[in-house]
């Protein structure tokens, strides 16, 4: 038996999601399909890469990944399978896959063109169900990715998502997402932390975010005061602003892109 | 092994839907419940509809599809099982298989009333955990459907969803559905619109919507310049209004049964 | 084959679930897993305990229900597995179990502590990932409540939600929770009511909700005159608050935690 993983920017108040397993469970009906989330951002590349990065390591080793975020469908970006030690990964060629990529490693990548494994006639706008659910369905049978079309040598990747270096002893850090609690998720990383503390050799941080200061980082949600503005490394190993029982992102008006100041002191 | 697809408006901030499956499971521990959508606008049959037409026919041959939007629900409205060659269908009688069984055709149709496969007593108000679940475990178990009841000669059927004909070269059309990225689905259809084509021997279109004008059918989004409004013919046969990269819902303030005018030059 | 159901409040809009699954999946390939609703509203322990008690024993004998509600994560509270007589229920010990336990009886509780189930290091504010899922996941397996830790005595359970008796023949009732359809769910059960008619041994009765009376207790929506305020009791056995085809909670203006009063005429 063989996991697929949904990871898309369709909602689900459609059939787009629902066409897709259909799809899936025509071509392999033991294929156990799990979503890992319909809500990204409509279009927003970078939040599923980061979303992926975070989850799709816990799955099954052999589980396929299939992430459709594709701002680009129906123009020219290519579709790929990539294989790395683990796991597969089938998605469009926008860079969808760069942080779990960086993080699991590549053995090879392939641009998906051999047409008896899409559903004629491709559509030129829902490529989740005619070209990327058919294609995860028949990994899933254990058809070999050089099957579905030619190597491809380079892939597009992002850029990595790391903070702005202000010297030696100041960076400045962005929300990446806002978890349903309110909770800010940073792009400042435990071990870009540790880092920063090396270089330092100091342990106390200030952090500046809007009109607040925040002067130590909390091992829990539950280690603040009630209204307290805390910083804590969650549980993706990145650093959170929070607050107990409340939501940082009310508190601080803030949403993905927003900026602070990272001292170490 | 058989999969079952539930449609619902019931969202899925409760109880109801995994309710549901639970009764299935309980009654038939292989079935495969797959989610179509539970975002159906409450209430509403033919979007109901309108979703299980571009979906249904995606999913393994034997598929049972049973969709749950029942504002009639504890009143005098029948509850029934249609099958047709590939599928079958458990629904209330209140039109909501329309659209699917035009496509489908259907072989028969009962009205449910065996009690022992049904959940007692039977609620006034929720069909979905009492008559639709266990009735489409049990036809995944391979109970015939003339086990559950008598057969019916008419079922509730829903006027197709047509445009409104304004002469040979002009026709009024609305919006059926608003996708998440806020492209607006509409009720002309390819064949449609080929049938205007070939009336009017021309090739040429202009659809008039809000103050806006468009000219030429696009092959995809990525067709349109920013901010461009564009249309298209959508992955379901139906023509799509569309800005690349934006949303035409926020663009044009149009919701689901705004209308325009579609003239063929 | 096992079920494992899962109850949170983590929406579906980030990778909590799917990791979730994914650590299942690792553990059990074979588990199936069947969501209740992620969408209770962030940390609402009487609304996740409330859901719950709807829904789980609707499932197979030998269902494992594992609940995520746990605003008290990383802080000292336990983690329990409970063992009924037809289902296990893994969850927080902060009484998100309370009304499912209140009918299903417990025959054993442990404190989840042995190191071998959990994924280690354990994050400080994910347990969903690094203890319900796996200890659900062992669950599943065969393996014994008792292997996962020593039993517990006495664990936190919520007061039973029942309305505030103003005499034998009134009382004031609240909102638990407002449906997909606007529905309003008072904490008034069937057999409160019951209870209340026999003290009076009357059978009419006035409800006073803001500046509206309702004078019957209809079968079901239908029931009501368009616009109509109405009162049924529902599916689950509780006092409804409805309008035909409307929205009692917009007509009113009402959530959860909205008082009424109830009179046995």
């Amino acid at each position: 038996m063989s996991v697929i993983t949904l990871t898309t920017d369709f909602g689900q108040d459609n059939w787009f999601v629902g066409t897709m397993k259909g799809v899936i469970k025509n071509i392999n009906p033991d294929a156990e399909i799990v979503d890992i989330t319909h809500g990204v951002r409509p279009h927003s590349i970078t939040e599923a890469a980061f979303i992926l990065a975070n989850s799709y390591g816990y799955f099954p080793s052999g589980t396929i990944h299939t992430v459709v975020v594709d701002p680009g469908v129906g123009s020219g970006r290519h579709a790929i399978v990539a294989k790395g030690p683990r796991f597969s990964f089938v998605a469009p060629d926008n860079g969808v896959l760069s942080y779990a990529l960086d993080r699991e490693g590549i053995e090879k990548v392939v641009k998906i063109q051999t047409e008896k494994y899409l559903l004629l006639p491709i559509s030129a706008t829902f490529h989740g169900r005619d070209v990327f659910a058919p294609v995860s369905a028949y990994l899933s049978l254990g058809i070999e990715p050089e099957e579905f079309g030619p190597p491809l040598e380079k892939i597009v990747r992002l850029n990595p998502s790391v903070p702005e270096k202000m010297g030696d002893r100041e960076v400045v850090g962005h929300v990446v997402c806002v978890d349903p609690f309110g909770n800010l998720i940073t792009n400042v990383t435990r071990a870009y932390m540790e880092e920063l503390f090396h270089l330092s050799k100091a342990r106390r941080v200030r952090l500046l975010i809007r009109d607040w200061e925040i002067h130590r980082v909390c091992q829990t949600y539950a280690d603040g005061k009630e209204n307290e503005l805390i910083a804590l490394i969650g549980s993706s190993g990145h650093l959170e602003i929070s607050v107990n029982r409340g939501r940082a992102s009310d508190v601080l008006g803030m949403r993905e892109g927003g900026k602070f100041i990272l001292k170490v002191l």
